[in-house]
């Protein structure tokens, strides 16, 4: 995160955190037992570990460096590495850290041309005068795009006649640069519900700037389901739906340009990854064929796309790069993932995936590759939950129960107002470990504030009196039930994989959890509802929002690309609804297994 | 024309031609004065020579069978070619006929395929699953064309598994047929008052339907210039001039689609000529350089464009091609003219021209090409001349002065209105014959019924009582000198290109004039005010719209295609405006020279 903080030795590192403005989640108020703060010492000289310590890490960990920022008080300068899972709000920056770099080579070059004006001896075309002035290197493309020679012209005659003109992969003519502008790119990670765009300059491979916004065409629908059904109604109903989302990732390259000082006309290049729905729904292609079985795309191959042809803004030529779709659920945006996570290239057997309404999985192993999708539900998006809302101010994100009670902590520290999926996950975990629910997921006699929901028995996380709403904050029956079924999915999901490469659990060496409720999500939690195999911790790895990074890569790096390309060629992809296996498998997990200790 | 008239020998060739509704023209109603029926006696006996014939006729002509058709009466079955200046409305078929074949080898390729349903087994995307089935020849593109790609899904999904795939030269995908549809292409001559277009069954070459309409442009200004200043105002008026030309393209081809049953869709090819300002205007670029020295175009070389992106409808992938510009005011249509015509792979020396507000002419010799285009004005158009009218019905079209009075014809006979260029060319050349302007374009004593029109001298033509608007019709002093104008820009283009190649007159092999006014024009007239050089008559053809049969050589020939290319790489061009020998050569021939007798 590249803070440096002052101290004198008499505060610990959460207080330190908290006073430099690092949102350290402390959900029992710095009382070291809710285990949520937990950072780990780089190097320095920390103040002895204290009991909780020890019951929360083990001796490996405790090895490792791993602390509770409420119970280390700095001795010596110290460097200290602080885990998403322990903030509030992410660092993305130090989480993107995390994952690969890519060697920078872009798929746009730059070429200056000094041109002479047109006189009477001289009466060439200016397209003609501008190839000329490229010289032997330019290769003569009749399929010129007709915007970039517009462009051009009008250039020429607003008497920009000397520049620098942009050249893509092919040597076509893509744009024209000011000679102080570089040429920059924006790479988009489309989710169903958010974007996220990055604003990258091309000379350097610098993230100049980055800026969420909400998927506009969730207006037309919440989720991929509703809007297949709404594009389904004709070609003109898909239309709406492209146009509207090339519309706001139109807004977000506006305001990004703007942020930074960069004209629209310097984009050259764009890179979008989403699911394949959102693929084809930014591509105006048929979906419905990804809403009834078998569920396949109208295109697996990466295309290459005029940016104008999609209405996106940008230099007159601009292209867009979409990278490959595996299958009808498994996207541009997984491969991406798997590109900045290095799971190709990974040594041993790797597992990594991508949490959502779908969760993508993929095994590497030997080399090989082989992806599913699993219908987790939208649970862990706070949909299908009684009190279940997005990850926005006042969502209770984290939970624990101990000393007879909850104690949770809200986005932004706001008064609570429902649950998010890290804070139902937290939930269930904790109704389990405290034997407020069985093994089965029912409610025992344990279970506090026990109330009637409707037809669901229910029980009072937050009274009305303590919650930003005034009324009670429940957890229902149904609500456990769903959280069983999304980890069932999940977890026989990955167990599919496994059988299918003839591999045992306890052989996989890394587990990479993406996407942002990958990231928010207590491990701890996951693995005692059983969401996860159960590994040595060090084997995990929450990456933050890997798609949005290996969006970045394909931006500016060519190699990535073709590693993507790659990947589609490679790959195996096994389709759970009829795989032999999965379904006993999903039937197996649905329960919560015994507790391990560590 | 391939019509057959059946007679019992008592009818003159004119008499029978007009009673099978073939509009030859009398303008003295077939009293053999005139000498505009003239018409060609290929095999066959007629009646012998009327004395009028052996005045209007030189001895190779009668030899070559040359016949007024009021004075013959056949003897026996007679075969009869009637040349496009005898007739009242062009039987264009005919005309084409005159032009050169080309070898037929369309741009587009079908091939079949089949294919199977996507099931648990075989997850594969559509397009995948489509490539497969295309074979090792399919060659993978990335930048697949997302219309073509969702028009394949589509169908697919709508149970069309089996079809035809057309390809385009580069090996990608323009559209899918059904198995009994045949692919088709559009060819569209787009002058600046009037479009013609041509329905082409690609899959055997043969021209399905013509039709032609007005250039919708003409509502943003009449002329080329007026339209370059519309579109100055800004790119949003570009695209106003590119969208109304786009729409009247698609209601032609929907028109020409309707009328000869055939779908949209079957249209994957597109051939469009025009002059350079056209061309500009089409494909919205910037025509600010056009309207100013040194007038050079944006591009010149041949343009291949996706329809749908400059609006036009057909296949979804269907393609555009764009023959090249060779100069800012010699344009794709003047290379289509030259290819129709033959004229590049012609022996000997040929001057090629195409008569409009700008006059293109090339000249060939040795084989090597020049062009230029002189600014001939809109009279020949029926523009700034006093009782000027486009060629519709009504217009006087034909003129002859004998016997102390002028006879007319107009077009469909119905009474006169006004004058259209053939006819102000007939006049001028009468009046100069029968003495009643003088060499320098003055009237003279003799001229009959003269009057004052404002400040300019004038003769009636058509006095009220005879015309179709109850007015006099006039010819003024300002006319003729509109014509001495026209008629001299166009003699001293070509003096400049045969100055250039050191050729002289008289060595023209060839002398081919094209366009709609070339096509009506009486020869004899535009010798006699020396707008051409006098040369034997054979030497001289009058092709039509060659302009537009060149398009569809190059709809239905890449042969053609690359012939119109490599004009544009050898072409020398000659810029008239600053050429030092054009201007005394222009005032030089601003007279009339004395009447040559044949």
């Amino acid at each position: 995160m590249g803070k440096r903080i002052t101290g004198d030795g008499t505060q610990s590192l959460l207080t330190l955190a908290q006073e430099a403005g690092i949102s350290l989640t402390a959900v029992c108020g710095g009382t070291g037992v809710c285990g949520a703060c937990k950072v780990r010492c780089m190097n320095g000289q920390l103040s002895e570990s204290h009991n909780s310590e020890s019951e929360l890490f083990s001796e490996t960990q405790i090895g490792q460096g791993w602390r509770l920022a409420c119970m280390a008080y700095p001795l010596s300068d110290v460097r200290v590495e602080i885990p998403p899972e322990s903030m509030t709000t992410t660092q993305r920056l130090q989480i993107e850290g995390v994952l690969r770099e890519v060697p920078f080579k872009p798929a746009m070059q730059l070429r200056k041309f000094t041109l002479t004006e047109p006189n009477p001896d001289d009466l060439r075309a200016d397209w003609e005068r501008f190839t000329a002035a490229m010289g032997n290197n330019f290769s003569q493309r009749q399929d010129l795009q007709l915007p970039v020679l517009t462009q051009l012209s009008d250039r020429m005659r607003a008497g920009n006649w000397p520049g620098v003109a942009v050249f893509d992969e092919d040597q076509a003519v893509v744009g024209f640069l000011e000679a102080d502008q570089t040429p920059c790119g924006v790479a988009v990670d489309i989710g169903t519900t958010k974007m996220a765009a990055f604003l990258v300059d091309l000379s350097t491979g610098e993230t100049l700037g980055k800026m969420g916004a909400m998927n506009p065409q969730i207006s037309y629908g919440e989720d991929v389901i509703s809007r297949i059904a709404y594009a389904n109604q004709g070609p003109t109903f898909r239309e709406t739906l492209q146009a509207s989302l090339a519309q706001g990732i139109n807004d977000l390259v506006d305001n990004l340009c703007l942020s930074v000082g960069v004209e629209q006309t310097q984009i050259v290049d764009f890179v979008l990854v989403g699911n394949t729905a959102m693929h084809h729904l930014f591509a105006g292609l048929p979906v419905r064929q990804l809403g009834q079985a078998p569920y396949v795309a109208a295109v697996s191959q990466a295309l290459r796309v005029p940016a104008h042809e999609l209405s996106l803004v940008g230099a007159p030529g601009a292209r867009i790069y979409l990278p490959p779709n595996i299958a009808g659920y498994v996207g541009g945006d997984h491969i991406a993932m798997l590109l900045a996570s290095n799971v190709r290239q990974g040594d041993g057997v790797i597992v990594a995936l991508d949490i959502g309404t779908n969760t993508e999985i993929s095994l590497s192993k030997g080399g090989k590759l082989i992806s599913c999708s699993c219908a987790s539900g939208p649970a862990f998006e706070g949909a299908h939950i009684h009190a279940g809302m997005r990850a926005v101010p006042g969502a209770i994100e984290r939970a624990r129960f101990y000393e007879g009670d909850w104690h949770i902590s809200t986005i932004d520290d706001e008064p609570p107002i429902g649950l998010c999926g890290s804070g139902i996950l937290d939930v269930v975990a904790e109704l389990l470990v405290s034997g407020q629910i069985d093994t089965t997921g029912r409610f025992t006699t344990q279970a506090i504030r026990r109330v009637h929901q409707g037809r669901s028995d229910a029980v009072v996380l937050v009274p009305g009196t303590n919650s930003g709403t005034g009324k009670d904050i429940l957890v229902t029956q149904a609500d456990i039930r769903e959280i069983q079924l999304a980890k069932a999915a999940i977890r026989a999901g990955v167990a599919a994989l496994l059988r299918a490469t003839g591999t045992k659990e306890n052989a996989i060496d890394q587990f990479i959890i993406a996407g942002a409720f990958g990231t928010y999500l207590n491990l701890e939690s996951a693995l005692k509802i059983g969401m996860f195999p159960e590994l040595p911790r060090e084997r995990y790895q929450q990456v933050g929002n890997a798609a949005g990074v290996g969006a970045q890569h394909l931006l500016v790096s060519v190699d990535s690309r073709r590693q993507a390309e790659a990947i589609l060629a490679d790959v195996d992809y096994l389709e759970l609804t009829t795989d032999p296996g999965f379904m006993a498998s999903y039937v197996d997990v649905m329960g919560f297994d015994p507790i391990r200790k560590e």
